[in-house]
């Protein structure tokens, strides 16, 4: 599973405050530890409260890619800012996100195109976020159309049907679960998948473990990606015991090891 | 999801050595743990070194019944011996378990018949347990066909599509996963299944982690029964979060609490 580490975001107090001092340790040190434990890539979010967050988010990548040697998820709302890391990027780069509306898909999928980039489109549009499989279904099926319309690699792809927290929204859980399944018969090469995982257990008590809970059950249904804290090291043992007995790794007696160690 | 407890089982060297001397104290002990972390069903087995196991098992049935009000789970590959069960249980019993050989099936389901109780029926036969889902359903059908003929209720058959160890059989995990799943559709109504959980990992390093992880994965293709370690904390804990996500139970901010205490 391609793990997406989720921790450089100036939302969070430490980096906000990296990113306002121009401080890049902070922020080199939590990329490495994210790689450390098993992220390939790495999210890069500005934080709503940047200034400028063009300028934010060409600093960032470059702090980065001075510690790392990962791809990037360039994430933000603003198309402007997404481009300004994919300008950047020296690997091949993430976007994080489209949704299905024109708009946004007539911005960001050029991008991908320009920059060779992958990216996650979201199964929502004005609408809302659909509260079951099908609709995710229909705008998933949308999003990949406009992807071969734009020229963009279907294997670039990864479509997220959005996880919302199981406290406010439980029975969207299994909606969500269902929807990675049934993806998969949309195209031919199918789209691959991607959840913002953390979002499942929001506001919840027992965050970590509903995380890997659920994220043990969305690798069943053949996730491909997910973005998480990868610090959590019980949610990553979980993973990784989910590829094996998805026999996405070969057993070995210390396959924990062997999957952090390659 | 029903969990059936596997640890008064004469195979154990502490219920075993509690068999010899008949101290009914250790058998009592272990029975109320398991009841007490969760466990509805309790599996009972004299083990293989028993020497008269139809004596056996029905003194165990009658200790076990003097310290808890649970159902139990006969548990051995004699018929004497499930029916010396059968005869003092107080309450709905579960035979474990027949196969979809003749013999088996029009020995076993007669008992079943007779006594009102709940049987486990194993997807194998003399020519060994399946490779694959297909021959899995296949001989779910014929055990299935053979309960109707019987007269046993449907809804008290669990079909059990074994599970082998991970480090000798890894890609036969994926086929127990999408058995439970497929047998979904092979009557109405569908069968229940179970799985005997702890065959995932034996001989593994990790025999928890592995445990609770299939579990999961089991849970969300929509597994009905597991025989289990109770005493297994996060086990039960990955269980009880599954249950959540599936929508088994209402969210509640002390959902662990909540499930136990009912």
């Amino acid at each position: 599973m391609l793990i997406i580490g989720e921790l450089i975001n100036g939302m969070y107090r430490q980096i906000g405050k990296a990113i306002e001092d121009k401080d890049k340790r902070p922020i080199q040190n939590v990329a490495k530890q994210q790689v450390e434990r098993g992220a390939t890539v790495l999210d890069v979010n500005t934080g709503p409260l940047a200034k400028d967050p063009v300028e934010v988010m060409k600093w960032l990548t470059d702090v980065i890619q001075e510690a790392t040697n990962v791809s990037l998820c360039f994430d933000s709302t603003r198309p402007a800012v997404i481009e300004a890391g994919l300008k950047c990027a020296k690997n091949k780069a993430m976007i994080n996100s489209t949704t299905a509306d024109d708009e946004k898909l007539n911005t960001l999928l050029p991008l991908a195109k320009k920059y060779n980039a992958r990216i996650i489109g979201l199964t929502t549009d004005k609408g809302g976020v659909p509260r079951d499989r099908y609709k995710r279904s229909e705008l998933a099926m949308k999003i990949m159309s406009s992807c071969l319309e734009h020229g963009v690699d279907l294997e670039d792809v990864y479509i997220d049907p959005i996880v919302l927290p199981v406290n406010v929204a439980q029975p969207q859980a299994v909606e969500v679960l269902e929807s990675i399944r049934e993806f998969r018969v949309i195209s031919d090469p199918p789209p691959k998948t991607v959840v913002g995982l953390s979002n499942v257990s929001q506001g919840t008590k027992q965050r970590s473990l509903i995380n890997r809970t659920f994220l043990v059950m969305a690798a069943a249904s053949g996730l491909a990606a997910a973005i998480v804290d990868p610090l959590d090291k019980e949610l990553m043992d979980a993973m990784i015991t989910a590829e094996l007995i998805l026999g996405r790794n070969i057993y070995c007696d210390s396959y924990l090891e062997a999957y952090r160690k390659r």
